[in-house]
């Protein structure tokens, strides 16, 4: 009899945010599988007394080839992304090795969302997302830069806001300050920036910068930036995006 | 003394899918203040012997001032959001009023991140949400049509996946026949298009066509749009758009 493979969202990392569907999740699993520093961020009485499945940062093939595994054999399986698991997370790749087995239709496999990075850092930030945005990563370890650039120049270009995945990397560090000058083809001096670092973790730091005076040198590969649109302002340091809400009341923006 | 504002995002609607967090903030809420259907959309165990404020749709800036004027008052408001309060919500609107009148060094305002409905609808499709992606709102009230279709244009263009909210309502029923349209410009007609319609709610609704056969008609305002991108896939009824591991791993796409 086949098991059955749910695909976890921690959120954040802050047990406050891990949605009670997902909690219960990783009460029922069996084999809880992912990423070593993922499996740090859950609620360890969760964790208690499961078999674990741990890998590295590239592992990943190997830990959704090995959750399908164990789900065919019968077991109850968890497989656990931080933020939500839709969002440049393992459900794709869960379910795109499931469809090259021909599992799909075998297996009863579940995606349970949860609180993206993205919400995360905005909620910090103040209101940034408030009109329309784009999430572009600017990791090119398998996706081509020139894709990248001409994603972040058609977004800045349209004037959506921006959210920028992996946005700096050790390895990774002219990616940030090449992206900040596409953005600024577009965008004023004073377009407010915000960096979020470890959102509702231990070490958060949230601060927001004029796109001018960013510092790319503080970002690092746990951090998530916003960039604003045309019409973002910082108030008291809060990053706000204007839906037209005010304009519409006649109050002026 | 003054109070304190929590903006409270409500998730989809499921009580399983809110966080401990936003839970917990409706619990010590003295005034809870939101859209008629999004109170709703709460635990009504959290809401019992609560004052509720609620008004209509376009009722917006009034609850956001009734509730600055609360909070200032000393008491502790919630304002609530379905889905992420941040994310095309009422997290901008209480900022900008409250920077308006001078109050955001005055108060004590939290927005509390949930599960914004992009992420609930991705996860009931599949995996479209893997790689960039790029929200936009169909609404034409606040927003120049002109803006909208250059996004959507943008958007497409660059290859991001397109979530789109407010894709139709009985006054707006042309401009989503539009939008696909210009959609139609830059992605062929198997093109995979999700379509969720009260995301974990009663009345759930999901289903995935090809863009060139996708029947505009079946759309209302409480649905949410996924048009995948130049390599998002339909496997056994999911949607899934490859982030580039199987391609990395030599297993071809």
């Amino acid at each position: 009899m086949a098991g059955i493979l749910e695909v976890v969202s921690l959120g954040p990392g802050d047990a406050a945010l891990l949605t009670p569907q997902c909690r219960e999740a990783l009460g029922r699993a069996e084999l809880i599988v992912g990423y070593k520093r993922y499996l740090d961020l859950a609620p360890p009485e969760l964790l208690a007394g499961k078999e674990l499945l741990s890998t590295g940062m590239t592992g990943e093939m190997e830990r959704a080839g090995a959750a399908l595994d164990a789900a065919r054999a019968g077991r109850r399986v968890a497989v656990v992304s931080s933020g939500d698991a839709g969002v440049y997370a393992m459900a794709g790749l869960v379910l795109e090795l499931a469809a090259e087995r021909g599992l799909l239709t075998e297996l009863d496999i579940r995606v349970l969302p949860g609180v993206p990075a993205l919400a995360a850092a905005a909620a910090l930030l103040g209101a940034p997302l408030t009109h329309d945005f784009a999430c572009v990563s600017l990791s090119d370890l398998m996706t081509p830069w020139e894709v990248i650039e001409k994603r972040l120049d058609a977004a800045a270009g349209a004037d959506f806001v921006l959210v920028v995945y992996n946005p700096r990397s050790r390895k990774r560090d002219w990616q940030l300050p090449r992206a900040l000058q596409i953005v600024a083809r577009h965008r004023g001096p004073d377009t407010p920036v915000g960096l979020v670092r470890n959102a509702y973790r231990p070490g958060q730091a949230v601060s927001a910068a004029r796109l001018a005076d960013f510092d790319a040198e503080q970002v690092d590969m746990l951090s998530i930036l916003v960039v604003g649109n045309g019409s973002t302002r910082l108030e008291a340091g809060r990053m706000v995006t204007p839906r037209g809400y005010m304009a519409k009341y006649g109050r002026g923006e």
